[in-house]
């Protein structure tokens, strides 16, 4: 037998799993890598417990090294594949050196990603649930909006700090509404200007019922007491649009919030995209012995796969959901079919025995159907609490885990809104028909940039004696002058139709202007060319362009 | 009595702890104010073991909610202070509305923030230790480079990876050293490639003595401890300049390395500088009442104040050293001289009682002062952790803290590495005469671009049988490729003299290009603009604009 080199991408369950059976049970002399662009394993269905607060982020993941004794764990981005030269090419190091290695057989699980495209407003306004740093911005944004909730005198902002809007009522979606409701509780006593009541949380599902992926018993259950917790739920309803104050109902109902939280709308990774392997519904067309199709040596299994369930009298036929269990399960028949097919023996088809579901569903009550037994409230939470603290790697890390739960359950809640730098440098807003962009006297505090739509500028004209009314389209920007400090608007600013900006931090539009001599000479050619024609009655061609923005 | 309001600027020590007195010992009806940018009070001197991982990080920060019931808390940036009027501006919530509070007395407790523009470098390539998001970059930047050791197979750049630099041998640099180095210790097993050996710590001190703050005798402990743990101390040394890839010192030598982790260079806050009040040293000059000169109503303390010592017997004045003790004793003599001064009773000068030192420096040892008596080694540690637990509010918090603690002296360190996605859209890069800029193959992310200093491109060609080589000067740019996806460079680009470099993400890049039709045309023209001659010998005036990057 030769020396054999198993090179697997995504350190996801499937990732990891496969890598952790190939270990067991590959021939001694077999190299396994795994390679993913974090060092840590993220128990996925713990996340929205991350973003409440229940469980600290370390206690959610693991890292891959202490997972995967024996395994190579290599910290980097992948770039591409090139399955003529059986090489994977990445990216290393903080300086992203990019590199290659060159594989036996290569495992393809990459996992999806959230699409947000299809639903305007979504990209720019919606918080997603998918990793860590998900679960810390969502925990952050909420703790932000609390704090402004409690100091603000105005009733029409406090009303919308205070509603939670969730899209998708599965696993995910529930989880995460059950969870928001029981951090905003169990905090309300640190702000004495918060009641119970003034708490809103929205579950938003498209479908006839929540947790499909549950019997219709259960998913009842865990209706009942999520609208027993307050939280309203909206079914055979979806969300046409979304902005940074509102989100729009598909029957013309809008819901005034500053946080939308998506559990919505997956789509194949740009790496996946990048294969060239015709994909099917944005996955990869897999075997039942979970080969490529066409690629005797590339294997996939996972969210990123499309894996047919072979052994099912069906006359269409079914794919394995993405759920963690089927996964895990894929993980042991691939391990097992990579190593029989060097071997030359007979390669085993996946088949899926089921072990039961399971859903959290906050305020230390789940719902659960294991073994075809159906149990619900803290019975069904705790079995949930004792699978994971099962899975978690070393004795240690399973006592730290549990001591830190027990806990939860006695002490109040830390309400620490550890720093969130993460919005980039560059960012979009989408604004609806009527939105307001700014009001006199807010504070612009970067460079403003309108990308598509148009905007009307309304500045009051007390030597007129009417307004000065112009509109702003595509390209027009403001904000210039926060080069030199922070200023207030003078004018009102309101979306005549939808419209997207790009915004530009002050700090990083001053370094690219020091930067660029020649980009202050574009700012002001631009800030001299003649606008879109005032609506203005009456001739204003004698104003200059100064008077022509809105930030006096 | 009339009520009264008490606006406090800072939630550090100083703050917090004159917002706790104030609330104590005020009479009822007042209106106690603490306005700080984060909702919770970072205990500073734990930073390095949240760096390290001994702690997490909600465990070294407190809610100022919890710590403070009674007072009202408000997140919120203060932007300024109008004397005049008695009023504090300030900005709230996510849009950073901006708002006002009226006080009767105003508490400066604004604190210091690192100025690194003093030496070369260091703002490009330095890490901080001030705050909680300083501690978990340190943190995440020291895995990145151990994950990157392991795997790299070139030595140069591991043994890079593997020094690390602290600059300042006070408390906060020699904890931070300690801490670093127990950190990597105890996390090598899980990176079978990197040795014990391999690890190379430097603590670089401009004085003669690490922990000037400590008698002698307990200096020349710390330092002997240090030493035996690996740390190389340099005294009588300052790092004149700093690079991405090295550190340079007074006498002209380098150290190569990645990490460079700078606990000296104190200054003013722009707020602090907003006041219209005349520093002395970049301070608040305060009488010995802890009133601003000249400004009845306005209070400071901690280390954004200069606070004489009053009752030395000294020909020259002393003033309080920015230490947690100093901070606390004073905000107890501010907070009784601000109900004082409203009640026309006589002010209480400040006098400092000291209650001793102590400094931890890693691997479970300290080195104390307490009362006279010297302490030093595990005694030392144990008394310096349960100091830091008296003072945490609440039994709770204190046993979770005390058991995370002990879970820590038995249980494996962490490796997870929680997303870091701290890094600015723009940030610079300076480079040394000589360094490498760009090598041959290495991927271009971004856009780049001179802001002083010269480079060299050096291209290979083969037709013309010799290198191709040309100067690039300030305003010269390349990366404008990255636009349309990731591509790696043919040409070597060196530093000829001291050079720095602005870098836009490549993400931010795209957005901005196509949010402004106009910026395109902007770079077409400058690509077409003849760049500086070209060194090389012979004619290449033919060569087309296209072939004369670095990026082909």
């Amino acid at each position: 037998m030769t020396m054999r080199r198993v090179v697997i991408i995504g350190g996801g369950f499937g990732g990891a799993f496969t890598a952790k059976y190939l270990n067991r049970y590959a021939p001694r002399d077999w190299e396994i890598e795994l390679i993913n662009s974090t060092n840590y394993f993220v128990f996925q269905p713990l996340l929205p417990e991350v973003a409440s607060g229940t469980i600290s982020a370390p206690d959610a993941v693991t890292p891959l090294r202490l997972m995967l004794p024996g395994v190579k764990v290599r910290m980097a981005e992948v770039i591409g594949v090139n399955r003529a030269e059986n090489e994977v090419h990445y990216l290393q190091g903080s300086k992203r050196i990019p590199l290659s290695v060159k594989y036996d057989d290569l495992v393809l699980a990459v996992g999806q990603q959230t699409n947000l495209s299809h639903t305007p407003g979504f990209q720019e306004h919606s918080l997603c649930m998918r990793n860590l740093a998900d679960a810390h911005q969502l925990r952050n944004h909420v703790i932000q909006c609390l704090e402004h909730a409690d100091v603000t005198e105005d009733p029409e902002l406090k009303s919308r700090l205070m509603t939670f809007v969730v899209a998708g009522g599965g696993f995910s979606g529930v989880e995460t509404a059950g969870e928001l409701v029981e951090m905003i509780h169990r905090t309300l006593k640190f702000y004495p200007n918060l009641q119970s009541e003034d708490i809103h949380t929205v579950l938003v599902q498209r479908g006839e019922r929540i947790l499909p992926e549950l019997t219709l018993r259960l998913g009842e259950y865990a209706r009942q007491k999520l609208s027993k917790r307050g939280i309203q739920i909206m079914l055979d309803t979806s969300i046409q649009s979304a902005t940074s104050t509102a989100v729009y109902l598909d029957d013309g109902t809008g819901i005034q919030t500053q946080t939308l939280v998506t559990t919505v709308g997956n789509g194949p990774r740009p790496i996946t995209e990048s294969l060239g392997i015709e994909l099917q519904n944005g996955k990869i067309p897999v075997d039942e012995f979970l080969q490529v199709i066409g690629n005797e040596r590339v294997w996939s299994l996972g969210d990123a796969a499309l894996i047919p369930l072979g052994h099912q009298n069906c006359s269409q036929t079914k794919y394995a959901p993405p759920t963690a269990q089927f996964a895990v399960q894929e993980a042991r028949c691939l391990a097992r079919n990579i190593i029989a097919a060097q071997q030359d023996k007979p390669l085993t088809m996946f088949s899926f025995k089921p072990k039961g579901s399971l859903a959290s569903i906050g305020n230390y009550k789940a719902v659960a159907e294991v073994f075809g037994i159906r149990l619900s409230g803290l019975l069904a939470w705790l079995l949930w609490r004792g699978l994971y603290i099962g899975m978690l790697p070393g004795f240690s890390t399973r006592l730290r885990v549990a001591l830190n739960w027990l806990f939860d359950y006695f002490l109040p809640r830390s309400i620490v809104q550890i720093a969130n730098n993460e919005r980039p440098a560059t960012y979009y807003r989408r604004y609806a028909p009527g939105d307001v962009v700014f009001r006199p006297g807010q504070l612009v505090d970067g460079f403003y940039t309108i990308v598509s739509g148009y905007l009307e500028s309304r500045i009051a004209d007390s030597a007129a004696g009417e307004d000065f009314v112009r509109l702003l389209g595509p390209g027009d920007h403001w904000g210039e002058r926060s080069l030199s400090g922070n200023f207030e608007t003078q004018g009102l600013l309101t979306a005549v139709e939808e419209t997207r900006v790009l915004i530009l931090k002050q700090a990083d539009f001053r370094n690219l202007r020091a930067a660029f001599p020649g980009l202050d000479e574009y700012f002001q050619r631009i800030s001299e060319k003649i606008y879109a024609p005032s609506l203005r009655s009456g001739s204003n061609s004698a104003r200059n362009s100064e008077s022509r923005g809105i930030q006096r």
